[in-house]
């Protein structure tokens, strides 16, 4: 059992991890306690090649003062010898006598470090936080995984399907509130994707923005995806990130190059051919529908072609969540991907 | 202030008016009380041409049966000598010293009733269970207003705004529980329209029926729309009411005949020709939609063209309710009427 203490110290390692940077290494942070419970030293992870968050909370103690310790970790101390050495290793060689961590380490590549503590005398306790632990890293892990973002595909439309009035008009179909979430989405996602039609069409700022149009403090990096050029004075040229330009149509490969970057989540705001791409590329792992309460026919439809010829190809979604949202309805739905053929 | 026995006395009225037919007059139902609060008749109103129900339940009783008793009517009692006299002389030539009645007459040719009963000096109460008689009579008071029925115009449709796929296969986009909610929404209406395309395409049965496919108590009238001739073994034909066939696209006409034989509501099931059609000249009083959690993409559009130029001039609905059944979204919407011209 945890001591009151090591759940405080692991809700604070939680916080930490949040301190470093969303790429292409997990968020892990870490609390020394003395025997006592009393904190010795905080730490977290700043990414890709530099010292993990047990490493750097030790870092912080004088020689031998962690002897006898207990490091609180928000993951499985790490076994592998990448850049750094193994963590498990300089968990034991520090003299730590317990080490409590929320999650297991999910990779292949790093497991282990649990065991070798226990190996090494080591007392070991696992699965304190383990939700928010895995809530924290969910994205990392689907990248670690697949090798790219988690890609939401959002969309506005009317009841019956549109995207916009037959002369293109489009502002706006959904309210204030609507509005307000996907500018919430756009800031908590890694990247925010549109084709060349929508920056042309549109010239979009591609930006996160509040009630007011000031920009929120963290912003998405604006990916503009096709082969036509984008003119040098597009607005999304002057956003605060620095915007990626993929010359191509090959949405596989634009996932996996933004995989590699550590893009572990993308928002995909339009228009409508590039999201019909994506969801029949099978490429969205989540669609964000805002329904509005208008009728408008006629030709804009918020999806195109999705290759589905019969109802028994329809693309089937789970539905995790319906909201209300003003006078919207804001759905949140996953593809449902049939394992056994048939429903 | 109403006594406990005339509360009752009301709800055994208002289940009382429900034995009497939908059509051209109001569901009414009465029971007469005497002094003590026992009850001495009870009638209802059996449709245009027959005794209304405050008449009805005073030929239960012997000449001076009524004197000093309580009336106890759903609807203000009549002030209009139609084929029968007005309800209030019949009830003052009774000699009921006292009414009770739930709904003022919402129609000006009959209303005065209470002013005349009171002007005979007969202590009159109004107001009791005045929401469910409201409820009662609902449609009824539209086809008063309007001389044509309440359109319901339903469809299903993927999340997309599909009703079918590419090759046209429907079968099922919703769900059971969706379907179940669709067959007891056409038992309650008056009748069911369809467009010419949908009977020769589909050859239904529009019948309501229930979870084992056996048909429901109440029948709506089939009603097939359009110029083209139905073949004379359609299974139209052979529903329990007898179809009614309007060789013609003037759906206002349609209407008023509809609403001139008492039909206060109708349930369009399809297809989405008709509805676009009845949607675009504003004739649908609700649109009831079934939204099944699935994409399709493609060219089978729930509605076709609504003739909205602009994101201005989009039909605004206000969302009346938004359930979930089964895996299925139904949402219920009316019609906005900007009387402002601004939103
Ligand atoms: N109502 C709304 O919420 C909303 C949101 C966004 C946009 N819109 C509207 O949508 C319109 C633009 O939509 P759109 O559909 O024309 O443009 P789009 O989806 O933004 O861009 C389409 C372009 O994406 C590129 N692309 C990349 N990969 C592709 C693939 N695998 N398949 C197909 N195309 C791929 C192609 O560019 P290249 O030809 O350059 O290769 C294609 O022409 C605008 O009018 C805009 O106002 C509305
Ligand atoms: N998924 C579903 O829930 C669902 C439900 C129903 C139907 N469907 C499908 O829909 C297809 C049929 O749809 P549809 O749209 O072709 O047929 P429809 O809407 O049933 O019928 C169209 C016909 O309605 C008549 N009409 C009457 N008044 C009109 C007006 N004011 N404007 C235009 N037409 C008027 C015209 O008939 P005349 O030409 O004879 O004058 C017109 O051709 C079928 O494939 C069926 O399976 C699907």
């Amino acid at each position: 059992m945890a001591s009151a203490a090591e759940t405080d110290a692991m809700r604070r390692a939680l916080r930490l991890a949040r301190n470093g940077p969303r790429g292409l290494n997990p968020q892990v942070g870490a609390v020394i306690l003395s025997p006592a419970g009393d904190v010795l030293a905080e730490g977290y992870h700043r990414g890709a090649g530099t010292a993990h968050a047990e490493v750097d909370a030790l870092s912080k103690l004088a020689p031998g003062e962690a002897r006898g310790a207990t490091a609180v970790v928000t993951l499985e101390p790490c076994n592998h010898t990448g850049r750094t050495g193994p963590c498990a290793v300089a968990l034991l060689e520090a003299g730590v006598a317990r080490v409590v961590y929320a999650l297991d380490d999910p990779t292949d590549a790093a497991a282990g470090g649990a065991e070798r503590l226990r190996n090494g005398g080591v007392d070991v306790e696992s699965g304190l936080e383990r939700d928010a632990a895995e809530e924290l890293i969910r994205d990392w892990v689907h990248l670690q995984r697949t090798g790219r973002p988690r890609v939401t595909v959002k969309w506005a439309q009317s009841l019956d399907g549109r995207a916009a009035a037959d002369d293109g008009s489009s502002r706006w179909i959904t309210g204030r509130a609507a509005r307000r979430d996907v500018h919430a989405r756009r800031a908590a996602a890694d990247a925010i994707l549109a084709g060349t039609g929508t920056v042309i069409a549109d010239d979009p700022a591609l930006t996160a923005r509040d009630a007011d149009g000031a920009p929120l403090e963290r912003q998405p990096i604006p990916v503009v995806v096709g082969e036509t050029e984008i003119p040098a004075d597009a607005a999304v040229r002057r956003h605060p990130r620095e915007a990626l330009f993929f010359p191509t149509r090959d949405l596989g490969a634009i996932l996996d190059d933004l995989g590699g970057r550590g893009i572990q989540t993308v928002f995909v705001e339009g228009g409508p051919t590039l999201e019909s791409a994506l969801v029949r590329e099978g490429l969205a792992d989540e669609v964000l529908v805002y329904l509005a309460p208008v009728l408008l026919g006629g030709s804009r439809l918020a999806l195109g072609d999705l290759g589905v010829p019969d109802i028994a190809s329809a693309r089937r979604l789970e539905v995790a969540s319906i909201d209300i949202l003003g006078d919207d309805i804001r759905v949140v739905a996953r593809p449902v991907h049939d394992t056994q053929g048939d429903s």
